[in-house]
């Protein structure tokens, strides 16, 4: 006999940062995004579907963490046949960037504006850790081709809806919205960067947008040394700075500190900030006929709010940058209280598909952090509680298994979610122990003695379960956990029991 | 001013092999996979959703073109911050490698059997060819953890649910079953193949195996070629035969050929057939079984049947195998008239998992071919019409937007699907345009005079194109395609329209 050669076993692992998702996970992830996808379709958004992979070119390097601008995707090259080396493929890291690429592709077929939304994973090769992982769903809408603030005061409302519709109460979030051209022009007013560099320009402007971006989590001093010279954090480490002089950074935090008592108040401050620059007082305009446009469809400040703080991290935003924050208290993993936070952001950004074409395309957009969101529903306990189980059907005589499958077949014709318990059946426990770790709301029991009786004995383990866990067995004396009905009342009793108990 | 280097433009475009699918596209396969998880559901199986990316070794090769062994994946290595290499991580190339992972890795806390179903994209790194595509949805239910035939059953008859219940009617498909044990032992009795040399026993099985599975291909004499010596194709390339003497092939044809009139009938030919092969005797007894607990759940040769002919390409399988054939004619693309075909498939394997553990897990399921299976919805007109447009409010004031804002604010509060265009509004015609290219059913129209008088116009789009193509207006004449109403009575007005045309 010959010899095989002896492989070494896997690991059955997934690799690191990637994790499985099981039974209600899905299902509670998928019912909010079809909730979500209800509200974008309302609003005329197409779906899309873009394949996971583009090639590296076509996707850019758009991802925020600029000091690493190779890393962050999974790549890989293509085989060949030919001589040429293969392309370079990767993983989708978001949605926007496929977007781009798809309507400068099919611009001419598509209608314009072209209104998408766009649900699914993206992957992002970073060092997983704690709550990060390297695959994670992402839910987006966008509108390409226009550039009338209509469509980002649209974005806004939409995103109100959204909230509201997979669970979240009014009250118990606000979607903030700034302006990319207020902030360029309060800095061109003070003379705080030179736009005849732009090379230069883009590079400091990254650092102070990333700076305001950090207010929540390092507070206005750690804002102010990010904006000089340069900040060390608790590590040791040093974070270079913008470089602007003190009575410059001033100026940025007072752009950041803005907001008024009302829309119509944050308006007025920010048009004296901006007074002189052309671009400061187009992005000031901008803000408020988005006001103006919210009133009118009857979203006030309880829903929608002009916020100068809100910057977003990413470089690529034009014009008005929105944000959905959720106000509600969680207790964080220390058990101390602390806002929910941000679940959604996005922007205008008007020179995505001009990469591809050369030509200017103006486009606005949000992207909802799937995981998120679902977390902030489970908290408010506002996922629908776990489907009971199926029916188990047990196993007393393996002989007469067409018996068993015979009612699950009724039971399933009547729509009750059924199925006959298919490991060993020597030992009853071990069909009781599963149905309990099914979750099973019923057992249905036929022995050799109920099947010449023409019965079958019908278990209610939910009712079974409250008479084990209370002290007492007074208030269920009425109710038998068990009971033996003819075969062919099967599925009505069973029926009754589920209406009852679930 | 500083030089900014020019990079060249990146091509729009997605890799070669991959797609992108648009609205309807989307929506019609989501409505049919939704359906399918109702059906698994009601079977009592749960949703996984596993990462699409695993590690090399434990994907495994399984890929049926054992003539590349190792390729067919998409590939790549970790980076790694130490000297030792980074692991290969793929994308996987099926949903049943990854269950036999997960089942491996959560064994101790999933129930068994584990039932579960998943469905999501798998990539496979081949040549792109016309309708050959390097993404692909799959959907799978499987059973873990059960040697009981009637597990396999169970799969068969939730698939012939799951075809009637997403739109294929009762006698336009037919379940097929067969067992690799019977065949196993046909070539045991015949000394067909020598089984005390396991790697060559293996490696030419596997060689009769994709012969046989080429029946429908290449007819009983290409097989019989296969199973020969081989086979030279209408290119001139060979492929290299089983082997067999002439003698030899005749019992493999004629194992394929033992379909009779009814199950009993094929039963019984089989059992001459394997008489003195414990195993092959092993194989008919469990056909036998699965085909008396189909018909004790009233499923019928007309949905079900026994048939030694279908053997899946897949080396794993170890018992009984199963095919879901779609038995009406469409026309190929050459205008001949041809059936269908296979739309699903799967068996019993029972090594998957006993890679990563050691120990023998018996596992069956099946894979529906999802973009099969939504084409022939759509040849026979089983999918569901394509959803109107939204009803699109025209501009013809830019300064009013507020007020067109507010009028699909109120449609969309009344749940009907509605946009503002968007674009530039300057030319009315390209407005109507968009509305067109949409589908959309209503254009809302209020220019200022209308606006000063309080009315609204509401054309109905779907009229006008009616008008529009029929030679007479007769039939039309008592409806105009253009109305006006009262602002106020906007959205019932539309409400009646849609009611009345769509």
């Amino acid at each position: 006999m010959a010899k095989v050669k002896k492989q070494p076993r896997p690991k059955a692992e997934t690799p690191k940062g990637f994790v499985d998702y099981f039974g209600a996970d899905v299902v509670e992830r998928k019912a909010m995004l079809d909730k979500i996808a209800k509200v974008y379709d309302l609003y005329g958004f197409e779906a899309l579907e873009t394949s996971a992979v583009e090639t590296v070119q076509a996707l850019g390097k758009f991802l925020p963490d600029v000091d690493r601008p190779n890393e962050g995707v999974f790549a890989w090259q293509e085989d060949n046949d030919s001589d040429k080396p293969g392309d370079w493929l990767a993983l989708r890291y978001d949605l926007t960037a496929p977007l781009a690429r798809v309507f400068a592709q099919h611009r001419n077929d598509l209608p314009t504006p072209y209104r998408r939304y766009a649900m699914g994973p993206v992957w992002r090769n970073e060092k997983p850790g704690p709550g990060r992982f390297r695959q994670f769903y992402q839910c987006d809408a966008d509108t390409v081709g226009t550039a009338s603030v209509a469509a980002d005061a649209e974005i806004c409302s939409m995103l109100a809806d959204t909230l509201e519709a997979v669970g979240i109460e009014r009250g118990d979030y606000i979607v903030r919205v700034n302006n990319r051209k207020v902030l360029n022009g309060v800095m061109e007013v003070a003379g705080v960067l030179d736009p005849s560099d732009p090379v230069r320009f883009a590079d400091e402007r990254g650092i102070v947008l990333r700076a305001i971006d950090k207010l929540d989590r390092l507070g206005p001093d750690g804002v102010r040394a990010l904006l000089g010279e340069g900040r060390k954090d608790a590590s040791g480490d040093f974070t270079k700075g913008a470089g602007l002089s003190a009575e410059q950074a001033e100026i940025v935090m007072g752009f950041m500190g803005a907001k008024g008592a009302d829309g119509a108040a944050t308006v007025a401050r920010l048009n004296d900030l901006v007074t002189g620059s052309a671009l400061g007082e187009e992005g000031v305009n901008e803000l408020e006929t988005i006001s103006e446009l919210m009133a009118a469809q009857g979203y006030g400040p309880d829903r929608i709010e002009i916020d100068p703080s809100v910057v977003r991290g990413l470089g690529y935003y034009t014009g008005p940058v929105f944000e959905a924050e959720l106000t509600f208290e969680i207790l964080d993993e220390k058990g101390r209280p602390r806002q929910f936070g941000s679940v959604a952001g996005g922007g205008r950004y008007d020179d995505l598909v001009k990469r591809f074409t050369g030509q200017a395309v103006p486009a606005t957009g949000v992207s909802i952090g799937v995981d998120r969101l679902l977390a902030a529903l489970r908290a408010k306990g506002q996922t629908q509680a776990a489907a009971p189980g199926p029916v188990v059907v047990t196993v007393m005589d393996r002989d007469r298994m067409a018996d068993y499958q015979a009612m699950v077949a009724d039971l399933r014709n009547a729509g009750i979610r059924a199925e006959v318990y298919l490991g060993n059946p020597k030992n009853f426990g071990n069909q009781l122990k599963y149905a309990d770790k099914r979750n099973s709301p019923v057992a249905v029991i036929e022995g050799g003695e109920e099947k010449e009786r023409g019965v079958v004995q019908i278990k209610d383990l939910i009712l079974g379960a409250k008479i084990a866990q209370s002290a007492t067995h007074e208030e269920w004396k009425s109710q038998p956990a068990q009971v033996e009905v003819a075969r062919a009342d099967l599925v009505a009793e069973v029926r009754r029991i589920l209406a009852r108990d679930i």
